[in-house]
């Protein structure tokens, strides 16, 4: 087990057999020790990045953590809401089903800030079916940039998301992937 | 003028005489070099920090760069929307109006991840007309925390917000302030 698996296995709770609860350090209350740590582990993996593209919220603590491993390159984080001064006419937008959250929203990023041939890097907190990340996938592409890889700090295998990914042939790492949960316990892949 | 003032006037777009755009290196394409530097600079003006409370979601990002210069202290997003694994017996509440969306929301933290006598720095990327802000102050006063101080990256301060924190005798720090926007052009406080 690497620490962030020692961590879930400590401190994430198991509330069914599909979602895992882990706020007191990932995504409501951020450990930033051991997001420096993951995030120098993940970055670790990919080079030729351009660019770093996440969907808010939790994937941007992460991502800028990578980033920071990376050379600094820009993080563009995809939006859920639209405020008064958002340029309605210049937008990737793409809808997305949430998968804790049960409906469906769209993320759009400025066209501004993706541009063709970028090589971009994904980033999320957590990979389930992979709709976020799938959304982003189709951004990029819209966006003729070039997709570097997908970085994800914690996978849940069994939902399908890394089946999706690994057939549109990207290169994919999570620091955390967990096969299964077996009697709220946290099972992870053999490595 | 300052880096990211320098960056405002480069970058920055005057809307109309309250609201700047500055989505192309804050708060939706992030550049993560002035992130860094901006976060070193506002973290040399506090200390005795144990945790940093910030709002989801532009703040995020500078939350975690403060910590990084603060020894690494946990991060607490308060979060705007609830999932189906939010413990609702469990949380502080607040009321907050957006200034560049015109809608009112709820903004919540889960009460396990701000204790009594904490001493917590609250950090924004905005600080207009203060209701995220003094939503987190209220917040922090519920949980009898203490509040060591708000760091802000850009600060309009005709819009009343830096008058609410300091009359509740708050240390404010904010990187750029702004004085006003004449004739589209942003014209920054005399430090």
């Amino acid at each position: 087990m690497n620490l962030l698996e020692e961590r879930i296995k400590k401190d994430g709770k198991v509330i069914n057999n599909e979602i895992l609860k882990v706020d007191s350090f990932l995504n409501h209350q951020i450990d930033v020790e051991l997001l420096n740590k993951v995030c120098k582990e993940l970055a670790s993996k990919f080079n030729g990045v351009d660019k770093i593209i996440t969907v808010e919220t939790s994937g941007i603590a992460y991502a800028v953590g990578i980033s920071q491993h990376l050379g600094n390159v820009p993080v563009v984080f995809a939006k859920k809401s639209k405020s008064l001064i958002t340029d309605e006419k210049n937008l990737y937008v793409k809808e997305v089903k949430s998968f804790t959250r049960k409906t469906s929203s769209q993320i759009y990023i400025d066209k501004s800030y993706i541009k063709e041939n970028e090589r971009c890097l994904i980033v999320d907190d957590f990979l389930a079916e992979g709709n976020a990340t799938m959304g982003l996938v189709a951004i990029c592409e819209n966006a003729k940039a070039v997709i570097t890889g997908v970085a994800i700090v914690i996978e849940k295998k069994f939902q399908g998301g890394r089946k999706r990914i690994l057939e549109k042939g990207i290169h994919l790492e999570s620091m955390a992937v967990i096969e299964k949960f077996v009697n709220n316990e946290v099972i992870f892949a053999e490595k």
